[in-house]
């Protein structure tokens, strides 16, 4: 099935190539035809690794393959397949892996457990091994530093478009450069998805620190969007530091100010690449901002903003242009936090609705519902109890999510 | 809106008159036109009453009333008004509470503390409080005991059916009866949603006995079924006895064996009314049953049950009657209850489709695709681990509940 294109998405921004990091894609036949499929990304030795996986309790095999790698903290490549997610594949499953590690390794002289592999698709499909391990000798011949937007289309499944973000950060008067990409459409919500997510920088970091600004960006982004609640068993998120770029040495714990201009732009290329992600939630015609203050502390607001981004009837009453506030009281309450009822606000688009438990005198819902007849919507609710806050982001509930998941099999 | 009428609606059994219970209802013009939308219910002295409410952090006025008139176990009467919810309505909706108990006390010669309340409808609108008062004379002039099948009509928001059932059930040698009515269609989800449920018994208990007993029946009935993961403001249900019949005497904690019966039938006319809820879920055109045993414990069970009743990507697979088992694998893990995805097995209509962490050998997708295509769905899945087991229900998730849900109060 062809999906249109999200009415939400954005243009994908040019991407300069990271000193180190080197790409190519092919289409293999994994599942799609006519389109690149598999990615395979190249660093040099000394790279460092640090990566953020699904909690989901039936992870796939390539999950796995990840989780047992990442505590060395060493990458040399990066292989991605589009169309079967090697979920619930058993030993077969596992042995797909290990012949795919093989085959990078063996292509880029390196060791398989240097190897991370991703994989997105159909779940319970044994993946079809051959064809991905045919096609990795063309992919290692075809590696070059371009390729960024050629990667962002090759990992896509129900996407509508490819997601790419890139920044540049200071590491004392040095210059460096963090980019992404993402694939992700359903099957999202925290913790983090039917999501794949990988970042490259020049930067030269120990694996442990880049492990800690890995999580303080991800929880900050991907960990505040959702689609439709649903945790895919293959989220993966992996950021790779080739080091090629000289500037003053970072130890396991540097100064805060030596990299803080770093640890901003990881979590602004996470947070815009999340974004894409909501923007291209499957059927969504609005994205919808939710801001959550005055809660007893921000993990209590960010909980209560995914009930809201979460619940069905604030989602298709959003789609409907439907400024139902009850619905958003309703949420809040159902979240099971903290929450007095007689000190509840909640504004959409910036214009109270509800103050301290009751309508507001004389509230007037035209403004409202202009803005909710707009493609991005922005709901705010105020607990009135604490300096709590936090803000979430997810789509509208449409007809069109209902028709891609009702068919996506056929 | 009118609705079509749920494909999975169940015919209105016969209501025989429960001794001591009399009714009426009426057109009081709260929201709708052409059809009651008020219920009275009037009990003898000596009545007692056991509640379970919403356990929303926002609930309304009504709940609020319920709760504290609660602990005194004694009832009079109880009146329901369709159409405003009454939530969300600050001061107005407290005095909105106080009014309709004085009015029906009144009319009743009564104290307004024995007059239960409960309200379903919009939220944040204040009720018609002069409606609903002044049509309590001419409720109470119209009692009778029967008008069971009407009251079950009158308390309809959403619904397209009206929902009763009924048993009987022996204490000794005597035959009491149980009867109830019910009404709910979306914001439906443990603990329980926009759902009220009133039953009576001519049976003479303990206050705190028939809590005991109608928790019980809950929480392996209304807990265990789920439209959308959304808990209304304004669950409510409420079991009176009024004590009519008589029967060998019942103390504070008698013996099992004297009451067993009682609670078994009270379970079955909750089992019943909320398997008609679920069947009646906004949109639904299935029945999903959800059988999962071989959990550490039945509220792991339960909880890994709604995880699959409540995932969106499951209930749009089976509305496209794709037996997409997949997504079931996935929403087992996200449940966050303890799994392990080689011990996992995964059955539709009977037909283990996934044995062990893998497709089973041969697997023949013929025979789930026609059960799938039928009316009532049934999903097991083992976990391997232990004895924990539960049953919960379920209906898909279709483009009619986007369309309710998106224009509801236009």
């Amino acid at each position: 099935m062809a999906l249109a294109v999200s009415p939400l998405a954005l243009p994908l921004p040019e991407l300069p190539p990271i000193e180190g990091v080197r790409l190519a894609t092919a289409a293999a036949g994994i599942r799609y035809r006519g389109r690149d499929d598999m990615l395979l990304m190249a660093f040099p030795p000394g790279t460092t690794v640090a990566g953020m996986l699904t909690r989901n309790r039936c992870p796939g095999a390539p999950v796995d393959w990840c989780r047992a790698l990442l505590p060395r903290g060493r990458a040399r490549a990066l292989v991605v397949a589009a169309g079967n997610a090697n979920v619930f594949t058993g030993r077969a499953g596992q042995e797909a892996c290990a012949a795919t590690a093989s085959a990078a390794a063996q292509a880029l002289g390196c060791h398989p457990r240097e190897v991370f592999l991703a994989s997105t698709g159909v779940i319970g499909e044994k993946p079809p091994v051959e064809k991905i391990c045919a096609a990795i000798p063309g992919l290692a011949a075809a590696l070059q530093p371009e390729g960024w937007a050629a990667a962002a289309r090759a990992i896509m499944t129900t996407d509508t478009f490819p997601k790419a973000a890139t920044r540049t950060a200071r590491i004392g008067e040095v210059e460096v450069r963090v980019s992404g990409i993402a694939k992700g459409s359903g099957m999202i919500a925290p913790d983090m998805a039917t999501m794949l997510c990988f970042l490259a920088t020049d930067a030269k970091l120990p694996a442990a620190l880049l492990q800690r600004i890995l999580k303080a960006g991800v929880d900050r982004s991907f960990h505040c969007i959702t689609v439709d609640s649903d945790t895919s068993t293959s989220d993966t998120v992996l950021l790779f530091a080739t080091g090629a770029t000289r500037h003053p040495r970072i130890g396991p714990n540097p100064p805060r100010a030596l990299i803080r201009d770093f640890a901003r732009a990881v979590e602004e290329v996470l947070t815009e690449l999340a974004l894409m992600v909501a923007r291209d939630g499957e059927g969504a015609q609005k994205l919808i901002r939710i801001d959550v203050t005055g809660a007893v502390s921000a993990r209590s607001a960010r909980r209560i903003g995914l009930a809201i981004a979460n619940s069905p009837l604030v989602k298709t009453a959003i789609a409907g242009e439907d400024a139902n506030w009850g619905r958003i009281v309703m949420a809040v309450g159902k979240s099971g936090e903290p929450a007095e009822r007689d000190r509840l606000s909640v504004a959409v688009g910036g214009i109270w609705m509800a103050r301290e438990g009751e309508l507001v005198p004389g509230y007037d819902e035209a403004p409202v519902r202009a803005h909710i007849q707009g493609r991005e919507v922005t709901i705010t609710v105020d607990l009135g109890l604490g300096r709590g806050r936090a803000t979430v982001w997810t789509c509208d509930l449409t007809h069109a999510y209902i028709d891609i998941n009702g068919s996506y099999r056929s």
